[in-house]
């Protein structure tokens, strides 16, 4: 009989499974190694908005009882949900003082797939005040700490759920990205992540900022765990991902049009993930943008106009109920004080539209596609979130609706983490974990940066024996 | 002092608000009067699937203690929600057994901005199950006649949003669109009604579909009380309506690629239209669609491709929780039997979003687009709800996202009502409605259809001496 393993919280998705299959681990024990871990933790990075430990204990016991026969494949799973998806069992927040102890009392879509897999919903994860950013330092945010070094930012909007997957206090956590809200965070905290193609997975019951480009995604510490979240929401390409030969395969380094604001962090990744990549036989390819993105300026203007315009209707029902209860960037927003007019809007809506056809052109000629996650490393304070100028093209942003999955394999001259993007066309998320899985190992191995290296971490990981 | 209306429930909300406002009625006295008339007619229409007259009037009588200088745009009017967005304070049961007696417990953003204003929240009409309509006639609806001929549907998937306003149970109602289920009932039932520009107003807390085609709209019997509600949710066009000049306003009648689907009704109506147009100085045209449309049965299997796709995304939750009890059509389409590809989606997402910008010009050309709103009159029977081919491509269906009006001006071989569609450019609501109030009078006056014109009506409306 193997030995049970002294602290279950280490371990990954795919490791807990197992040792729950194999009856080494319950899943009580492991919610208390869980516990266990974040009280220890909490004080540093509080990544929790609200945990209730009596009711992780009942729902672990109660999971314990399900017969082997009839159990999900995520039986057992700790996952911590962004404050911005709603549970069934406990407050959901958003982030905002308008919904302090609002219970809806009904679990969002991805939630409900989880538990019906058999996730064990752990609780819920410090988010900025309805996902709204602001790199420029307003208030907005938590007071969650970077697992690495308490007095930097995690990066937002979805901050605990980083925090919390990078300080080992839940194996997976689900995240929002509108901006760079997954993306960022994950680099800054050195864990994988993963933005599924837009609206591959349904959003209802999450809070809407914009439709456009709002997409629920994951952390995970390993590429595998990742994996396993995306196969219970159902996600197929049309064909199922070929084996990888790295002598046919070919990676396009793509700067962005944004490259002037890399700090040497991002630009020394961007430099070794090509000389790792070419050292084990793959094609690497700098390919510029396509010239039809047109001016970076103007595109950026176009990104804010749609989004506005988007959040103008989110969040007129919190204006209408309250406004004096919303941060004024957000009565901001509703207000339109920006004066963008609907024609602005629309043209973006079009030119967004037309550019993801060319995009998944682009990205089918290559196996994958790898670009900057963020400027550099997390910066010093809480309140700057970093900017999501890298994320402004990939992501939701820039309403290509491709999917990324941040790489956490670098690190920067304060030793932070640094992730590059890699990223593929819509709908090809399987082969994208699946490109991710061959060029992950070698690039973790070159680029210096280990998940889990944090001073909070000076034992070694998990052992099975 | 004029004397107090006797009939209550007859009144638009425009009327409704005006007796409010100078204490002739109170809302109690209007709740009461609406009741009884619900009362009179349920048996026979069945719009309704919650309505609980205590809690109605409760919120009634809470209205009427709200001082007027803090009353909002809406107050005391009644409006039916139809049972797929959800409500604070009542069940909200998508058609479906699987949500029986479900109570979210918190409105969708849509109810909670006409609460801000003050509407009377009046009860929960009925839908097909999850809005999904099978002109086939399976047994997805619910058992909601028309109110002009019971043996008639009153058409899907908003069945007794549309029935409620016909017979003067409420004055406004809320609807949701994804092929024709605005539009259609509208026109099978007589009234007016306004698909307004997709994601103008949040369709969060509201069940989904398929997000590029939902839309919330909202049923009146006239266009000034589509108006009240508009203004509302804050629908602004980038410049205010200009004012109507007949001898400068020109129509474009598009007949569209369907026409040769077209009965007898509709075929008059449309003719009727332009000559009643005609007659009052209106330029009309006869324009074809744009060649860029392509072939017509292409672009309606691309768009079951991306609505299928989309579907298939909502509906996994409850697929996964209790697939034995989702309707057997909904089943089919989680398990993708039609065995469209992620890329015939993708492409046909592009497809639609290339269009709309082209759509937006041609309307631009003119003062607005007159087209078929259905085939012809209601079908008889319940379970066929009517086919919408015609609503394909004017509303969110087409994903062109385009405002659409349904005016009720004609009746058909059986004295059943027949409505045209009033369309223009997206993010023109105020417009559209501007437009639509100059052109519904002559049309309603040559059409022949008079809202209210039922059996149920032999004595003559509200008048206020």
């Amino acid at each position: 009989m193997p030995l049970a393993p002294r602290a279950p919280y280490r371990l990954t998705a795919i490791q807990v499974r197992d040792l729950l299959r194999n009856n080494t681990l319950t899943v009580e024990e492991y919610a208390r190694s869980l516990l266990g871990r974040i009280k220890e933790r909490d004080s540093v990075v509080k990544a929790w908005v609200y945990l209730d430990p009596a009711s992780v204990l009942r729902q672990a016991q109660a999971l314990d009882q399900v017969p082997h026969d009839q159990r999900g494949p995520l039986h057992g799973i700790a996952v911590g949900i962004k404050d911005v998806m709603n549970t069934r069992d406990m407050p959901t927040q958003f982030g905002s003082p308008l919904y302090e102890g609002h219970q809806p009392g009904f679990d969002s879509s991805a939630v409900a797939i989880l538990r019906a897999a058999g996730a064990l919903i752990f609780g819920k994860t410090t988010t900025t005040e309805f996902t709204v950013t602001n790199s420029g330092g307003a208030g907005l945010g938590p007071e969650t700490t970077n697992p690495h070094d308490a007095n930097r930012t995690p990066g937002g909007s979805s901050c605990g759920s980083a925090a919390a997957v990078a300080d080992y206090q839940v194996p997976i956590s689900l995240g929002a990205q509108t901006g760079g809200s997954i993306i960022r965070p994950a680099s800054f905290t050195g864990v994988f992540a993963l933005k599924p193609t837009h609206n591959a997975i349904s959003p209802e019951g999450q809070k809407t900022f914009s439709p456009t480009f709002d997409t629920l995604g994951f952390f995970a510490r390993t590429i595998e765990d990742l994996q396993l979240v995306t196969d219970v929401f159902d996600l197929k390409d049309d064909e199922p991902p070929e084996d990888i030969l790295l002598s046919k395969t070919t990676v396009a380094m793509i700067k962005t049009p944004m490259w002037d604001s890399a700090g040497p962090g991002t630009v020394a990744a961007m430099k070794n993930a090509s000389t790792v990549l070419e050292q084990i036989g793959i094609k690497v390819e700098e390919v510029p943008f396509p010239a039809e993105i047109g001016d970076l300026e103007t595109l950026q203007q176009m990104q804010k106009a749609l989004m506005y315009r988007e959040a103008q209707v989110a969040f007129l029902r919190e204006y209408r109920i309250n406004k004096t209860g919303l941060a004024p960037e957000i009565c901001r927003l509703v207000e339109n004080s920006s004066n963008f007019t609907n024609r602005e809007a629309l043209q973006a809506a079009d030119k967004y539209a037309g550019l993801r056809p060319l995009f998944d052109e682009l990205a089918a000629r290559y196996s994958a596609i790898i670009a900057p996650s963020v400027i550099d490393e997390a910066p010093l304070g809480l309140e700057n979130m970093g900017s999501a100028v890298f994320n402004t093209f990939w992501t939701a942003s820039a309403g290509l609706h491709m999917p990324v999955i941040n790489i956490p394999a670098f690190s920067g001259a304060h030793g932070m983490p640094i992730g590059l993007s890699l990223i593929t066309g819509r709908l090809r998320d399987q082969h994208l974990l699946h490109i991710g899985k061959a060029l992950s190992g070698p690039l973790m191995t070159g680029g210096g940066w280990k998940v889990g290296t944090t001073a909070a971490h000076s034992t070694p990981y998990f052992r099975d024996s």
